[in-house]
């Protein structure tokens, strides 16, 4: 399918704030305030699975993958970093980047179906979107 | 670190059964009967997060899991894939790869963490270990 096609799947956009276009994929901060949590989106039409993709943006959604985990460890702090592609309830591929701590509320379990999402507050949501806008829109590779 | 360092972790040992070695991992069933379910560990001491590896690894280990994934959606059929690396409570980094079903009994949520696994019968596993380590025996790229 062709990059032109691509809309991002409506419930991701609803559950998410817009960080960076990457070569690749959107760069979406997840609106739950319980984890630091970004999700990368290949702007690729009609994909659901990472081997549906063509070799070279296999390649390329790894290497954003590995420039946002390290970054998002470096910034937070994390413990340990959930990456996943999952979308049994959303089809369109994306790729999950969670940095967990193991003080946080779902630990050691996974994020995914455990907890409510908890919004940021007004105020919260924008001061993490300007750090995260800041960061990843340093050069990704 | 070396390869020759590589331990596999004790908890993943005992919770999976061998099916192969490929080039850079270890290819390992995971005995829950509830869903296929196979696990990639890479021979590399000490690292449990993706952009931890070398860059020649982690395109070997994106290799290996597009070649297992596709490997079992079509051997099972499956509804969905899901791929994830989490280590929350294993820290050996290990990079799951789950055959979903829209009937199978966590849908549509992750299967960690979610129910108590079910061992395979003997019988079943042997099967299973069978079909698995023909198909995971092929050449891999």
């Amino acid at each position: 399918m062709e990059q032109q096609d691509f809309k991002l799947d409506e419930r991701l956009g609803r559950d998410t704030v817009k960080l960076a276009d990457w070569p690749l994929s959107e760069v979406l901060l997840m609106n739950d305030s319980q984890y630091p949590w970004v999700i990368l989106v290949p702007r690729c039409a009609g994909v659901s699975e990472i081997y549906e993709l063509s070799e070279a943006d296999q390649q390329l959604l790894l290497r954003e993958s590995v420039f946002l985990g390290r970054l998002l460890m470096s910034v937070f702090s994390g413990d340990k970093l959930n990456v996943g592609a999952l979308g049994n309830v959303v089809n369109q591929l994306h790729l999950h980047h969670v940095v967990r701590f193991e003080s946080d509320i779902a630990w050691p379990g996974p994020v995914w179906g455990k907890h409510p999402v908890v919004q940021y507050s007004e105020e919260k949501l924008e001061e993490q979107v300007k750090l995260l806008r800041h960061v990843s829109e340093m050069r990704w590779d």
